[in-house]
Formats: C-alpha cells, sequence, structure tokens
C-alpha cells in the first residue's frame, strides 16, 4: 500500500514564537513546536514534505546586511533568501528528526536548496508590491531608493512607515523537482522551497537570481502538483478561511469549493493581506489535481486532515462523503 | 561502465576573488571560475561531487550579526553555518548548472544542507583552536568573553590581533550520507558538507547543534569514502605540496606515499597553516580506501587528476604506473 503524501506550507510567522524574542532559542523553540504537529501527521502515515515561508527570517537577514554594510558588503535579496533556506533548513531539520526519534519515527529529515523558476516578463517586474524587510523614515526610504535604487513604498499613514517593495512574480517550475521527488520516494522526510524557493529566470540558457520573492503558498501548491502530493495544508496562524473577518458577522467556512474559493477571492473581507495567497493556492491545487486541500491553524495540522478543524478545499461537483465528519462540511458559502 | 566518481573539495579562499571587493558580484565571478574548473573534469567523463569551505563567508555573516545585535538578535555559529551553506550552495549551483548547460553538460546539480556528527567528548571542546569572524582590539575581546562567554585569544602581537577561537572537533559521521549517496546514484552533482557541514552533537537521542567548526578537508575525507568515490580532489590556492615550504630550498612535492606523508605531518615547513589538515585528510583517503588523492591550486584541477599538476597522494606500496605520467612522480621526499 502507499502511504497518502502531504505537503504542508508552514507560515514564517508559525514558525516564530511571537512572545520570546527573536533570538535562535525562540526559533529553536518555535521549530520543536511545528515539528510536534508534523510528527503528529507522519504518526498518522502520512509521508511529508514540507515547505515554509521565510518572510520574518530573511527580514532580520536584510536588516543584519543594511546595519553593517560599512563593514562588509550586503548582499542581495537572492542570496540572502538562499541564507534563510539554510537557517531555517537547519532548525527544521534537527527539530523534526529529533521529534520524529523520539516518537519511534524512523525516517531521515533532508532539506534541499531549492531555486524556483519564475518568467523574466512576468507583469510583478512592474509592479513591485510585496514589503519585506524594515521600516524605514521617509528621508532614509528616499536616500535608500537614491542610493540602491530600491523601490520604497509608504505603507499606511506616519513617517516611519515606508518599506522596501519587491516583486512577487508567479512560480512556473521547481528546479530541483527531479531531485525533490527522488529523495521522496526513497522515504525522506524533505524540506523544500523555503521562502518560496529562491527566485531565478533564465537569460539566454543562464539561470539568474532576481530581486524577488515567491510567495511560498503558490510554490506550495507546484511542490505539491511536483511530488504527487495526496493533499496540500497550509498552517497559518489564523484557523481557517473567513467571511467577513473581522466583522461582527464573521464566520469561520469548513468548506469550500474551487468556485466559492475563486469567488470569495474575488471579494473583500478576506482580513490578513495573506489569506488570498493562501486560498488562491489551496483552489489552484485542488483544481489541477481534483484532490482536497486545507488551511488551517498550526496547532490543528492533524486534526485538519481528519477534517474536524480549519477549511476544507474541495473540487467543485465533489461528492459529499458521509460519516461523522460530514457535519463538519455543512457551513459553505452562498 | 561505470563513470569514475571524484570529490572535489574547493578552498574557502578558492571561492573568492582577492582582486575584487567582498560582493556578490566578487562572489558569482569566483564561482564561475570553480564552476569552470567543475565543469573540465566533469567533460573528462568524472561524476563529481563537490563540497568547499566557509571561512572567509561564514566570518562575514558573523561579522554582520555582531554589528547589527542591537536591532536584531544575533545568530549562534551553528545557525550561521547553516546560512553559509545557503549562500555559497546558491552561488554554487548556479555557476555550475549554468557551466553545464554552456559546455553541453546535462547534469542536474544540487544543494544538500549537510550536518556532520562530531564526539561531544573530543578533546577539542577543551581546547578551542580554530580562529573564526573578524579581529578585536584586547578590550573588546575582553569584553565579549565577558558578555557572550567567547574564547578569545591573541593571534600574533599587537592589539587588535585578537580572535574568537571555537573548538574543530574531528568528523565522526554526515548525517545525510544515504540522501547524498541516493542523490550521486541518481545521477545529479551534489554539493553537500559545506564549510565542513555544521557540527551536532547527540545529546540523548537528540541532536543538537554546536559552536564549533569542523575541518572541511576532514569532513571532504569522510564524504568521499561515503560516497565511494574513486578519488579525492583538494583544491586550493597553492599549487602542491612543498617541502621546506618559503625557504630557498623548497620544493613541491610532486608524488607521496601515504607513509611519507604522515612522516611530513610530523616534520615542520609545510607553511600555511591550512596545509597540514589538507594531507592529513588526503592520506586519510588513501590510507582507508587504497586510492589516490590530489592536492592541487584551483586551475589545476583537470591537469591534477591526470597527473600533470598538483601533488599526488598514492598507497604504500603501490606499484608504480608506466606511461608519461610517471615521470611528473619521480619527485618523493627521501
Amino acid at each position: 500500500m502507499n502511504a497518502r503524501r502531504v505537503v504542508i506550507a508552514l507560515g514564517g510567522n508559525a514558525l516564530l514564537d511571537r512572545t520570546m524574542a527573536d533570538t535562535a532559542e525562540a526559533m529553536r523553540a518555535s521549530a520543536d513546536v511545528a515539528a510536534g504537529v508534523i510528527a503528529e501527521i507522519a504518526s498518522q502515515g502520512w509521508e511529508v514534505v514540507i515547505t515554509h515561508g521565510n518572510g520574518p527570517q530573511v527580514g532580520r537577514i536584510l536588516l543584519q546586511n543594511e546595519t553593517a554594510k560599512a563593514v562588509t558588503a550586503a548582499m542581495p535579496l537572492d542570496v540572502c533568501g538562499a541564507q534563510s533556506q539554510g537557517q531555517i533548513g537547519f532548525l527544521l531539520v534537527t527539530a523534526i528528526r529529533n521529534t520524529f526519534k523520539e516518537k519511534g519515527l524512523d525516517r531521515p529529515v533532508v532539506n534541499i536548496l531549492t531555486l524556483t523558476r519564475v518568467r523574466s516578463d512576468d507583469p510583478a517586474f512592474q509592479h513591485p508590491a510585496k514589503p519585506i524587510g524594515p521600516y524605514y523614515g521617509r528621508a532614509q526610504a528616499r536616500r535608500m531608493a537614491r542610493d540602491f535604487g530600491y523601490h520604497m513604498s509608504p505603507l499606511g499613514s506616519g513617517d516611519g512607515n515606508w518599506r522596501r517593495t519587491v516583486p512577487s512574480p508567479r512560480p512556473c517550475a521547481i528546479e530541483q523537482a527531479p531531485e525533490i521527488v527522488g529523495l521522496v520516494r526513497s522515504g525522506a522526510t524533505v524540506i523544500a522551497c523555503g521562502g518560496g524557493g529562491v527566485p531565478v529566470v533564465e537569460i539566454g540558457s543562464r539561470l539568474v537570481g532576481v530581486e524577488a520573492v515567491v510567495d511560498k503558498d503558490l510554490a506550495a501548491c507546484i511542490l505539491a502538483q511536483t511530488v504527487h502530493a495526496d493533499t496540500l495544508l497550509i498552517l497559518t496562524d489564523v484557523d481557517g478561511v473567513y467571511r467577513g473577518y473581522g466583522t461582527p458577522q464573521q464566520e469561520r467556512l469548513s468548506t469550500l469549493t474551487v468556485s466559492q474559493a475563486r469567488s470569495l477571492l474575488a471579494q473583500d473581507g478576506l482580513g490578513t493581506g495573506s489569506m488570498g495567497p493562501k486560498i488562491d493556492a489551496a483552489a489552484s491545487f485542488t483544481e489541477a489535481t481534483g484532490s482536497p486541500a486545507y488551511i488551517a491553524r498550526l496547532a490543528d495540522g492533524a486534526r485538519a486532515l481528519s477534517e474536524h478543524a480549519g477549511t476544507r478545499i474541495t473540487a467543485d461537483h465533489s461528492t459529499p462523503l458521509a460519516g461523522p465528519a460530514a457535519e463538519q462540511r455543512t457551513k459553505t458559502i452562498a
């Protein structure tokens, strides 16, 4: 019997313990929490492939590069992104390996440096909209735009709300796909596509890193198709998809068809800006494969897969399942 | 026919262009030079596995962490080492992939985050002797020893010659060995064990990163045995092993048996401090496998393998080969 295979996408914020400082100890503790959830899912018989965000972590690496640039050259965003894959990958590999060992799961855990191909003519390159790194005042932002050619954007009112914004092109393909598939088939628990993968474009026959950010949920969608996953599980700090999020009428949606998800995406009221790409990624996976995808809170990961938590995205015209979990799925959007 | 397999160990300095600044452009240019040598070797029919040093690169990451520690927490050395694997791995993966493509070599290139097991009772932990990161004055060195518990050592005369020194325990095993072997067997050109691998010790059943540095040449020796390499090629910025290096009588040695290498290690006169571990690693590989190892300048990599450059280490009592390359091997130590 082939084991079922799940791609788990961990939010960059889900890897940070908000109650603690930005130290390695705090990051290790958060990696241990994520590892506990992953081990719970693996114990239920799933083969696990993991990807993760890197927003807060690469933001700090950029801040270090910026702060120290008088003493050593600052690295561009693609190189910093690769460093964050090493950093987070190391913390996750050790945490997951150790937790597996404690639970008697004998599976190797491996992290592979991943490049994600994007199109050089992606319209996102004309509209750098993804904020990265620290906040700056207007005067400093102006200097950075002049000195480094950065695109700086005011994000909200107040003087200190300027941030660097970079393009967020859509991922097209994962450069290391065959090797990731080979490792998964060999029985390894693979961590790949960290931070969405380092974005590269093809110029002539050369792959060249670009200063951009690939949305990690959209990259997870491609990763899940690449490794022929039976499902995609997107874990975050919200317990599912809401209609009217933040309003008195807010309502968590247990189930969404792809069409319902697309129609929700076209409306307002999704709450945090990061829920849109998650719904987009989940719906795209389900549309391409016919298999379900889930969006849930990190701590609810295992319960979401058994359909007792989070939001499940299903194919249009899918036959409702019978059984005790079915009532969880009765609340759908009109 | 099985292709011959070589593990190539690139020095951290060989990856830096000394004529240029410490920028990403300079690192990319140096990675392209290394990639050219690697492609030349691959074109001769070798299967290639690559490892690399990270001294200068992790030094800069440590410097950035140190400089920015008032604004974001400094990461420990193990985490910084993992970041340097991501950084250098990204530059090498793209450079090698692009050079292969230009030369019509159709091989995937992949970098795997690698942990290296060391013994927690390694005597090196009692004698932190490996200098890392920037130089400091005596007063600042004293503060760092007090505030962070760092072991600070004066390396030469003058006030500004203090550096942090860390243990350099011997590598015991490569944690991701089966996955590296699987990738190599699948035909991929694998980059692994960057910076010697992130050192980990086993505490109970847990693997825990330690603030230490594994010598990358000794790690390369274990990597070469792990992947059943036919040879180990150590590339550096010196054109081979010398007797009486830096003296008027200095003499490059074209061939050394393992016994001769060991006897040379016990003497003085090897020149730069980093040649010792290279000879140690090469001799250990040859002793364990009976197969030859080579030490050569980066640019001479391909010529060293065909025995027209560098120093070749052979097993004791090996039968001398006939043919045109044999005369290259006549100069041996007494």
